[in-house]
Order: C-alpha cells, then structure tokens, then sequence
C-alpha cells in the first residue's frame, strides 16, 4: 500500500483569499499537508508536486516528493500507470486538505475488501480514493468526481465501498471551513496556525462561524 | 431506547425558500421526516411537534405524535424529564431533516457504550444526540449546539463518543445541500420527490450544485 498526496503550494487555498493573505494561504496549505503527512505516519509515502517544497515545519517532506508538472488527473494517472508497472500493490491517494484525518481513517480504508473505496468530499469530491489494482482504474478530479470514480469502477467491473466519514468528507476549501477544523481538529499544524492567527468559533443570528481577533467577522455565511 | 424527532411543519426549511415554493419546502420537510421514520423502523418512536400533522404519505404517522408547543429546548428538556420520571432508559435525539441517514446508523449509535454520543451537523450543529441517563442530561440545540453538548456532558461527569459519518452530519438546510441528497440519497421520499420536482446535479466551473429543470441555476455558489 502506498499513499500518495497530490499538493501545489502556489496560489494554494484561493478560495480563503477573503480570509487570509497569499503567505497565509501557502503557510496554512503546507501545515494541512503536514497534518496528512502525520496521519499517514507507517504508510509509503510520496508527496506529488510541481515545485520542490521549502518549509520549517516540514523538515523531512523531501525525501517523499515527485516532481511532476503534469495536471492533477495527468500527474495521478501516470503515477497510477508506474505502480501498477512495478507491481507495488494498493494506491490511496489522499488530497492534501484534510486536516480532521485521523490514522484509523487509513486504516480503516486500507483494510477493505472493496477493489475501490471512496471517501466522498462535499459537493460531489472525492477526498480519498484507494484503488486495489492501480492498473484497472484512472482517476478523473474536478466536478461530481464521486459520481465520476463510481463509473469508473463499474465500467471495469469493480466492487466500490463509500467510506462514511465526517472528517474525511471535511476538505477545507471555503471560509466557512474553517470553522470545521476549530471546533474539531485535535491539535494538529493547521488548527494551532488558525488559533495563533486569532481565530475563534463565533456565533451570529444563531449561525456558527469564525472570527478573527478584533471581532472581524470573516465566515459566516449571509 | 427511544427515539424522538423535533418536527416543526409550519415555515419549514426557510432557508430553502429561494428554490422551493412554500408548499414545496412543507411537503419537502415531510419527505425527510418519513425518511428518518423509516431508518427509526423497530425503535420505539415519538415525534414531537406542535401541530397535527396530515399529510398522505405520512399515514401511520398520528399514533407517534406528541403535542408541544414549547420551543425546540424547552420541549425536549420536558421530553427528557419525563423519560426519566418513568425510567423508560435511552433516549436518542434525531433530528428530522437527515434524509441520508439509515437503519445501521441509529443502530451503531444505539450500540456505543458512552454515557453520550453526538452525530455533529456542519458548523457546529448536533444532528443525532443518544442520551443514556435522561435524568443527567439537558439539551441546548442552536449556534454551536455540539460544544455546548460536550460542555453540559462534561458538567455532568458523562463520557462521550463523536459518532463520525459524513451521512449523519448531513442535514439539509441550505439550497447547496441538495446536491448531497441527489448525489448520497438512498431512494427514500426526500430524494425522489427533488427528482420529480426536476432536480438534477449539475456543473458549472468545476462546482457541482444542483440544477432545476430548464437549466435554471438555482443553488451553486458565487
């Protein structure tokens, strides 16, 4: 079983441009890979990016990257393509946003007996996708990418588990994300920068949401 | 074990108000309710609500029916009291607009050893609240009701367990919500009536959202 973990630090998280600058941005992307990387502690490990990576707090994230300038579903595919050549076993491929992921996750998806397990994402995502027989499937991210790996898996004739997951359904791509990652994130990278950069659960009109210091209201929704 | 479902039929849903008619978001709201009551089958059962309910598909509904006019807490804390006044056991909380949720859902929960278990909705809601010892607990649902549960637990030296499924923590208040009905939904009442209503999943720049026929757009976000 490898995992591997899609990332692009530049113009990452742009969805947050409301909410916090572009350093702030990569920071906080690079301290959501962390967290994944933590989680994924005992598996193989490679970080799939189109730039080597440059942080304090990732001091050991080298020895895992692959270079790759190729497109999200380009990159994978032909990753995919690789370690079915060699043989080397089940692929997970976990997006790189996930900071609520616990190691039990993983486990819990390595061990089906499914030939494909998908970990939906809000709106249609796909969060995590394990593939048994990395020769008999190719992914296809953006849209309705659930729907999408579903057909996949049946036009090959292979047995689909959904994996049923709060934490791993929550990607933090909006503002209103964030407050996902406060009210349950267990002390991880991403959580302790959103706390250090004055973050706080906030209530408004009965809504919850979050609230820089200095009382800013950033996230909620209208 | 009990279960009990909140129901409030008048204005329901108002936040779906901007794609569905008022008629529409009643019989909506309906649908959802005989979905939770179908994955409730085999428990004992309450729904509590402040008016009778007709409806045509809700047949066998008037012999669960519990008449409140209290507000959403004062009703359930009255609920609770009189569980434990009779020493009729575990009460579970569900709310009624959980259209995703089936039978081995509420039996997990059921099953869990922990004085209390919490099913979190997004932003900080409670969906499903399993209560072992009805006289040592009190309901407080709106803004961030999950902290709040966990803070009463905690005054209360209760153990807790976070039930984790992106099905349970699905509620569906909002218009983007019903894309996780359309993509998630099972085949229940909620999911087909979107479906004869015209509501199909739908793309665009790369957002899935939902779609009413005649390709009005009607829930994707900005």
């Amino acid at each position: 079983m490898r995992i591997v973990v899609p990332f692009k630090k530049e113009n990452a998280k742009s969805r947050l441009a409301g909410v916090l600058t572009p350093d702030e941005r990569g920071s906080f992307a690079m301290c959501m890979l962390r967290d994944v990387i933590d989680v994924a502690d005992g598996f193989d490990l490679d970080i799939l990016t189109p730039s080597l990576l440059t942080d304090d707090c990732i001091d050991d994230i080298h020895r895992h990257v692959l270079l790759s300038d190729l497109g999200l579903n380009e990159a994978l595919n032909e990753y995919l393509l690789k370690q079915a050549e060699c043989n080397c076993g089940h692929v997970m491929i976990v997006m790189a946003d996930l900071p609520l992921i616990r190691k039990y996750h993983l486990a819990e998806i390595a061990c089906s007996d499914s030939d494909v397990v998908i970990a939906p994402g809000k709106g249609g995502g796909t969060n995590i996708l394990c593939i048994r027989d990395p020769s008999r499937f190719r992914v296809d991210y953006y849209g309705t990418s659930f729907l999408d790996h579903l057909q996949i898996a049946h036009e090959n004739d292979l047995t689909v588990a959904v994996y049923d997951s709060f934490a791993a359904s929550t990607d933090i791509d909006e503002p209103e994300d964030l407050v996902e990652l406060l009210l349950h994130g267990h002390g991880g990278s991403a959580r302790n920068m959103l706390v250090d950069l004055g973050f706080v659960v906030a209530v408004r009109n009965g809504r919850s949401g979050v609230e820089r210091s200095g009382d800013r209201v950033v996230s909620h929704k209208p």
